[in-house]
């Protein structure tokens, strides 16, 4: 099966392997080497000398611990949405009771940093800026280096969901600076899900101390005890530390050049690929994203119907469209475990898929 | 290695395989059989028809759960604690702003339920009831039953902390009542960390329905429209889901009553060979848990040296002694993957072990 989705990714043998592991004390002296080596790890993938915690959730719980960690009700905030997972931030932090100054761009756009900085120009009381750095809903990645310049500039505090951006497009959080950066091993990991990482700065850890609004099992400081003792703070998903331990070694082996020139290449192939199937894709190209592309369902066809095809008779998945975008665009994950040969194998199912479906693949693509 | 911690426990080699298989589409047609054929599972475990939701978190999320979708900031409760566990259950609700009546017995006895009785007599304005059927700390199993009984008379929420008991001693959730009980998948259900699962009564939809306390990742009505569509609203933690799914043809091959005889045939063995060897129980015998024995140290050891050496030289992982307890007691985990011979060989590593850290087996024990 060609799992073609934006997370959970295929996972390389010798991760599924390790994760297959016999379980050990997570409160004993085997565990606290494995946590000292996986946070080095992943403060290397992060490009972080900051704190990072591994914390067992999916990315939406650690976008959760970003909030909860470093915000009181009525703190008011600026979210930058580009997408449904930039609306998500959004609705998270209202539901617990942050003042959400909510700025949406059109699906397929990216953010435009002059109107963040008129944002935070005209409204001093905002206190911090949630954005999504790559939308897994639309395909697209913000420019979050110009982005955070500008955050700096105003000095307030920028939280990044980094789900499906961190491991496979650049995102050095230290150059940056960026107070609170998330991810989850679903993605440019190649580890099953169930963890999610972190990265804290001191900017954040200082929020933090005066942050009301209730946490508990997402809490940063008591992740941050544990971690000291070689612990963490609830019982950890063992199995996925196991396979995150091997993937991280992976990771490092590639290098992180190579991992994003990779991304890059590969990102490029799909979008070429699926124009030349006659196709038109999502997002705005300037901004298409390497992780993930969106690809508009021509007229004539039923969304659904595509994917069911692509799945049941040419063993790819592909994912559909989510929220107001359901039905209307097909998205092609390419993170993580993804090679060229993934790609082609992905295009040759389509250009045998369409025609059943009712959409004639140009002659020259064939 | 003999992992005879209270969890995680020990894993069948066919849970482990099933966890290392290849990722799914978490939101496909494959994923959505897998989560029904898990409901159903679970419901038969936990005795009951009620909803019964997997989360992707400890067990202590889900206590978590448990409080932010049944109660509002400043509502009473009554937290029974006999143990750590007990706490942490009152800790949670005043994070959240719960007004938290504490209610503590004397660590290794049971919860008495005619003082439950009295303080819910004594105070109209409880909503609630807090408890821990198995305390893990400090290996007492509360008598449940008994419990339930006195708070479904004066027609209270019943919030039940089952990690340690769910799937290994009794706990049928519709014949006591229960309006939550919450688990753990790596307790009785012989599963890798990742997974919580909790059952809510129609009792506690009516309570969530009025619930203030804010909450989105932890949110039951959350997983019940995605559960209706055969997703759950995060990425769950799919290879703990593989496994569990073989965890549960495990356990009811076994079959519950089964189960229940084997682990109160365990427990008993378990007692009676740590009493053989001279050494004396922490918990009063009336309430001693059959999943976890709570050990005193005796005077002459260093408890901390003999976990190391029964672990280093004997290949046997006990657990210390948590909060207050540390280094007073250690643990025998017998939930799970447990059969005689594991006790058996247990009870011979300590034979060999005691002695070396200073304390003298009885000759009829060696």
């Amino acid at each position: 099966m060609n799992l073609r989705i934006p997370g959970p990714t295929p996972c390389p043998p010798e991760v599924l392997e390790a994760t297959g592991r016999q379980m050990i004390n997570h409160r004993g002296p085997e565990f606290a080497d494995l946590l000292a080596r996986l946070t080095s790890g992943l403060q290397t993938i992060f490009q972080t000398k900051k704190d990072v915690f591994i914390l067992t959730t999916s990315g939406t719980g650690a976008m959760e611990a970003a909030v909860v960690n470093t915000l009181s009700p009525g703190d008011r905030v600026l979210n930058v949405s580009i997408g449904a997972f930039g609306d998500r931030f959004a609705s998270i932090a209202e539901t617990y009771g942050v003042d959400v100054v909510r700025m949406e761009f059109e699906w397929g756009k990216a953010a435009d940093p002059d109107e963040i900085e008129k944002a935070l120009a005209a409204d001093p009381a905002i206190k911090a800026v949630l954005i999504t750095h790559n939308e897994t809903a639309t395909g697209v990645t913000n420019d979050l280096e110009t982005v955070a310049k500008v955050v700096r500039r105003f000095d307030k505090l920028l939280l990044v969901d980094a789900v499906s951006s961190l491991g496979a497009i650049p995102l050095p959080v230290d150059e940056w600076d960026v107070d609170v950066a998330v991810t989850a091993s679903q993605k440019g990991f190649k580890v099953p899900p169930a963890l999610a990482f972190a990265s804290v700065s001191e900017r954040a850890w200082k929020a933090a101390a005066e942050a009301k609004i209730p946490r508990f099992y997402l809490d940063f400081a008591k992740a941050r005890d544990f971690r000291d003792k070689g612990q963490t703070p609830w019982t950890p998903a063992v199995s996925v530390f196991f396979g995150l331990e091997v993937a991280l070694d992976v990771l490092l082996k590639e290098g992180i050049e190579n991992i994003f020139a990779r991304h890059a290449r590969i990102g490029n192939k799909t979008r070429e690929a699926v124009k030349s199937l006659g196709l038109q894709l999502f997002a705005d190209e300037r901004f298409a994203s390497n992780t993930v592309t969106a690809v508009r369902v021509p007229e004539s066809v039923d969304g659904p119907s595509l994917n069911k095809l692509m799945r049941e008779e040419y063993g790819t998945v592909l994912a559909g469209g989510q929220a107001r975008l359901a039905g209307k665009i097909f998205r092609i994950g390419h993170l993580g475990l993804v090679s060229e040969a993934d790609i082609d194998a992905t295009m040759d199912a389509l250009r045998k898929a369409l025609p059943r479906v009712g959409f004639q693949v140009p002659a020259a693509a064939s």
